[in-house]
């Protein structure tokens, strides 16, 4: 039975056998048809991760803003006449952070079997390294950018992770790193903490717990740099 | 500079190839001391991961339910020594839904540097595979045994469903799956979804996403099987 195969792909320019288990290696040079944000870093990805199969040969489909919903509404066709699809993400493991859940969505009401490969996520390397709460967490995505949603939803997010022991995640755009770290050193209560994960799986690897206001004196330059930040008691 | 890794093992019975980097073993070949939570898996997931290096000249330092805190505040001193440590769980990535975050807590307290490595999360994989939301998700640990705690509970995530778009992930002792899905399916929202994605990476994967009333018609058999539920709209 032909399926849907969600590829991970390295989460920066790290060795991909850091990153990837061998398994997926087998399995990427079986498909070739393949979902993709961008076809350009989808050719460059499957080559870095030891894909041998004539690329010219390979179909490609984009899924991003510019996609119509008619369009992707056949993206998986292919499967009923028996070939594997592959998702990947731009970087790290697809439908995470990431718009591939529209696919998946479609396969599981299609009942089309859906393989996950294990890969790379730097949500999951920060809680690990953190020394947060691991048994209860939530990431946030994005957090609003106007201050006052901003202040709204971290006042919801430290009622829960004192109310509910819950380590509360989030991401931003990396040029608005520096802004964020500093409006949390500012804003959060003092006994919570904040943990800044940045640079995942490379050697300029930063992991960092300290109390909110610590973070005031001597912030490191996260600017440009894809960061986690996570927040506990 | 000496550090602490955290080094994830096989989820189950799966080739340590499917879910392990290669750059995992090179890394584990090089960490003596171990702090694990059994000694006697430990030595077993050591050898299936590849490990080349004598046992009997390992130390391991058992972390559970009857370490006692005082020895625990010593785990990390060999780190000051220049060695490095290993944190091991009993199954998929350390410090996630077990209790490892201990030492990692008095890691970052300690100034220590942390290196977590890749490996499955049967929790990722779900979400992945289940076509829920993976930009907004919380994963809740167990829920509670007594049925009016556990319908409390999903009153509540059924509001960060419906009101923050978040997925909400648990999961159970393997023995009370099956009553588990029955309670869902019985209680929850008729719109609300339900994913239930059963031995992950192992050949008798299952993942399948329906409504909650659906699950009541012919459920799968997951007594036993370990198995991560996921909720959403």
């Amino acid at each position: 039975m032909a399926k849907l195969i969600l590829f991970p792909v390295p989460i920066g320019a790290e060795d991909p056998d850091t990153s990837l288990p061998p398994y997926n290696r087998e399995v990427l040079n079986t498909c070739h048809i393949f979902i993709v944000e961008n076809i350009r870093t989808a050719r460059r990805n499957l080559k870095r991760m030891g894909y041998t199969h004539p690329i010219d040969d390979v179909t490609f489909l984009e899924l991003n803003e510019h996609t119509s919903p008619l369009d992707i509404g056949h993206y998986l066709d292919p499967i009923a006449q028996g070939h594997d699809i592959g998702l990947m993400s731009e970087a790290g493991i697809p439908c995470v952070a990431d718009p591939g859940n529209l696919i998946t969505d479609m396969a599981q009401q299609s009942g089309i079997d859906i393989l996950p490969l294990v890969g790379p996520s730097s949500i999951l390397l920060a809680l690990m390294a953190s020394g947060f709460n691991g048994q209860n967490f939530a990431f946030n995505g994005y957090p609003p950018i106007d201050p006052q949603g901003r202040l709204s939803l971290i006042r919801t997010l430290e009622q829960r992770i004192h109310r509910d022991n819950q380590t509360q995640i989030f991401i931003e755009a990396p040029y608005r790193n520096d802004k964020l770290l500093h409006f949390l050193a500012s804003h959060l209560l003092p006994d919570t903490r904040i943990c800044v994960a940045c640079d995942l799986t490379l050697p300029t690897q930063y992991i960092r717990t300290r109390h909110a206001r610590q973070w005031l004196t001597a912030p490191p330059q996260l600017h440009k740099h894809p960061t986690i930040f996570l927040l506990y008691k």
